[in-house]
C-alpha cells in the first residue's frame, strides 16, 4: 500500500474523542509518521490535543471548514467501532472532504470505496479512497513455516481487546532501535497499518486464510528485522474476538509473548449482551493456558507483562503494582507507557536471545 | 439457499475418490438427500460406488457424456481441498456441465459463479451456479447470546480435521430422530449445507464475524429442535484451522462437546511443512484443555468420545479400543458409524439433560 508520506491530516472523531472510542486517532496522534493538522470534533472545539496527550499540539475543529485554512490533504476516520460501520453523520463530513480534494483513509469494515456516492465524489474531485481493512488478494492456509534462523518472533497478547498491545509493541521497538537491533514491527490491525504503511487487518480476512496470513506477514517481517514484534488482536477469553486471537498465536507461532494487562479493570468491555458478564481472567491462570495453548502447534513461553496502569493516578501507586505482579507472576513487569520501554525490552530479549528452535 | 428438491446429481471426484479427498462426495452419498446417478471419475470407470460404500448402488463413469443417460440435474464438485481452488482440467468438464444445462453445485473457496467463462456458460443455457461457501451478507460480531430455555447444544470437536465430526453429528440426528426427540443439525460446512439445504461455511466468514455467525446458526439451529447438534471444523491443535475450532467453541458456547478421534492416527493430516510432524494429542489432556478453553467465555464439557475405527478391519478389536478408549476417558466411548449411534446419543441425552444454565 504505497502513498506519498507524511501526509497532513485532519482526523474525525466527532463526539466520540475518548481514547477507546477514537482509539485509531489517538494511535495516530502518538505514533504515526503523519503531520495531524486538526481533529474534527464538535464537541471538543476550542480545546486543544495537548490537554489529552501531552506535546500534541493539535487544535480541535467544530467543522471541516475550519481544518480547510491549515491546508490538510487527507481526511482520516479516527474510530474504530465493534462491527466497523461508518455512522451516518460523518457521510456528509466525507462528502465535504473528498469534495474539497481530500484523500479519506478509513479502517472501517464498510469500505467507503465501495460506496457508488462516495466513489463517485472521489472520482470527481480526484481524491483517493483508502481502505485499510481491504483484505489482500491472497488466499493462502498456513504451511507450518519455521522461523528464519536467528530470529526472534514476540506476539503481544492481552486480557481484553483495547488494553495496548499495538502501542506495547511500537514502545518495544523504540526500545530495540535505541538499543541498536534490528526490529521490525508487524501490523496486524488497521490503526497499525495506517501508522506503518503495511500489513493486513487479520481480523479481516476469510477465516480459513487467518493463520496463513499471519504467518505470510511474520515472514515478511522476518525480512525488516531480527526481532519481530507481532501486534496482537482481542483476547484468548473474548466471546467475539477470541477465534482472532489464536489465529494469531497459530499462524506466528511466537518464541515469546508479551502479556497485555490493565490493572484494576475487573470485566471485559464488551456491552452487547445485556446482564451478562464476562470477567477478566486471572493472570497467573491465563499465562500458563497461552502457554498450553500456543504449544499445541509450537513451544512459546509468556517472558513478559506489559502492565497498563492507566486507571492508577498516582505514578508510586503504580510503580508497586508493577512490583506486585511481577512477584505474582515471576515474570518482569513494567508500564512501557508510563516508565518507559527500556527495561522491558532489555528483561525480554535477555530470555529469548538464548532460544535457538 | 432455496431450490427445488431432491435433485439427480453426477458427482465429480475425477481422480480424487479417496475418502479424505472427496469428503464431500462421500457424505452426499452416505447422507443427501439426492439421487446420485453417477460419480464422474475416469480412474473408477466399470466399479461401482457400492463396492466401497455398501448399499449405494451407483455407477462410476469415465466421461460426463457417459452419465447423461441417467438423466442428472445437476453436477456436484465432490471434493474439497485444502484452499478449496478448482483443479485446472476441470473446468471442461463443468463448462460441459453447464452447456448440458446442468446446474453446477460447488464447495469450493474459488466461487464458480465468479468465473466469466462459467457465468456466461450458465447465462447460455440457463443453468445455476450454486456457490456453497458464499459467506452471508451479514456482518455482526457475537453479542454473548443465552441458549433458548431448554435447549441443549452440542458441538462436534476432533483431534485433527477430517475425522468425522460431520458424519458424528448426522448419526446422532439419526438416534435422537428415532428415540422421537426434537433434534437438530446446524452445518457449518460446505457439504454438510448441501445435505441440509442452510447453514454457513463458517470458514469462508471474514474472521472478525466467525463467532457471530456461529451465534447466529445456533439460533437458527434452536428455532429448529431442541437438541442442537453443530457441525465443528478442524481441530484446536490444527496449524492451519485452528481459530475456525475456537470461533465454533466460543460462538456456539456448547452445553456439551463430543470428541471425535480416530485410533490410531499418530499425526495430523497436514502435509505443507516438508519435515514437519504435528502429532495428534493425547485425548485425556486434550479433553480437559477443551474444557478450560471454552470455559473462558461459558462452561462446557465434554460429554462423550465418538472414535472413528476405520484404521481397524476386525470389529471385534475395535470395540476393544472403545473400551480402552472408554476407560482411559472416564467418558461414554462408541463408533457411532460402524456400531450405531444409539448407545452414544442415549449417554449425550443423560449427561446433559439436567444442565439447565
Amino acid at each position: 500500500m504505497g502513498s506519498s508520506r507524511p501526509r497532513r491530516l485532519v482526523i474525525l472523531t466527532e463526539g466520540q474523542w475518548d481514547p477507546h472510542s477514537a482509539k485509531t486517532a489517538h494511535g495516530m496522534i502518538r505514533y504515526g509518521p503523519d503531520t495531524v493538522v486538526a481533529v474534527l470534533d464538535s464537541t471538543q472545539a476550542g480545546r486543544n490535543v495537548a490537554e489529552d496527550l501531552p506535546g500534541h499540539d493539535i487544535p480541535f475543529v467544530a467543522t471541516l471548514a475550519d481544518a480547510l485554512p491549515l491546508s490538510p490533504d487527507a481526511l482520516l476516520i479516527g474510530i474504530a467501532p465493534t462491527g466497523g460501520r461508518l455512522p451516518d453523520p460523518w457521510r456528509v463530513t466525507i462528502l465535504a472532504a473528498l469534495g474539497a480534494g481530500l484523500d479519506v483513509l478509513s479502517g472501517l469494515h464498510t469500505f467507503l470505496g465501495d460506496d457508488p456516492q462516495l466513489a463517485a465524489a472521489a472520482a470527481v474531485s480526484g481524491a483517493r479512497i483508502v481502505d485499510y481493512r481491504r483484505p489482500p488478494e491472497r488466499m493462502e492456509t498456513a504451511v507450518g513455516r519455521l522461523h528464519g534462523p536467528g530470529k526472534r518472533v514476540i506476539l503481544a497478547v492481552g486480557t481484553d481487546c483495547a488494553v495496548g498491545k499495538k502501542t506495547v509493541c511500537l514502545e518495544l521497538r523504540r526500545a530495540g532501535l535505541r538499543a541498536g537491533q534490528s526490529v521490525a514491527f508487524v501490523p496486524t490491525g488497521q490503526t497499525g497499518m495506517m501508522i506503518e504503511g503495511w500489513g493486513v487487518a487479520v481480523d479481516r480476512v476469510v477465516a480459513d486464510f487467518l493463520q496463513g496470513t499471519v504467518e505470510w506477514l511474520v515472514e515478511e517481517g522476518e525480512r525488516r528485522g531480527d526481532w519481530v514484534l507481532v501486534e496482537g488482536q482481542g483476547s484468548l477469553d473474548h466471546p467475539a474476538y477470541s477465534s482472532v486471537t489464536l489465529g494469531l498465536i497459530h499462524g506466528a507461532t511466537p518464541h515469546g509473548m508479551v502479556m497485555v494487562h490493565t490493572i484494576g479493570q475487573a470485566e471485559h468491555d464488551f456491552d452487547h449482551a445485556p446482564g451478562r458478564r464476562f470477567p477478566v481472567p486471572s493472570l497467573v491462570p491465563f499465562i500458563r493456558l497461552h502457554e498450553e495453548v500456543a504449544g499445541l502447534v509450537a513451544p512459546s513461553k509468556v517472558v513478559a507483562i506489559a502492565l497498563n496502569t492507566r486507571l492508577i493516578a498516582d505514578d508510586e501507586e503504580a510503580r508497586r503494582e508493577c512490583a506486585r505482579t511481577e512477584a505474582e507472576t515471576g515474570l518482569p513487569t513494567d508500564d512501557v507507557v508510563r516508565f518507559g520501554p527500556d527495561r522491558l525490552w532489555a528483561a525480554i530479549v535477555a530470555a529469548l536471545e538464548g532460544d535457538d528452535r
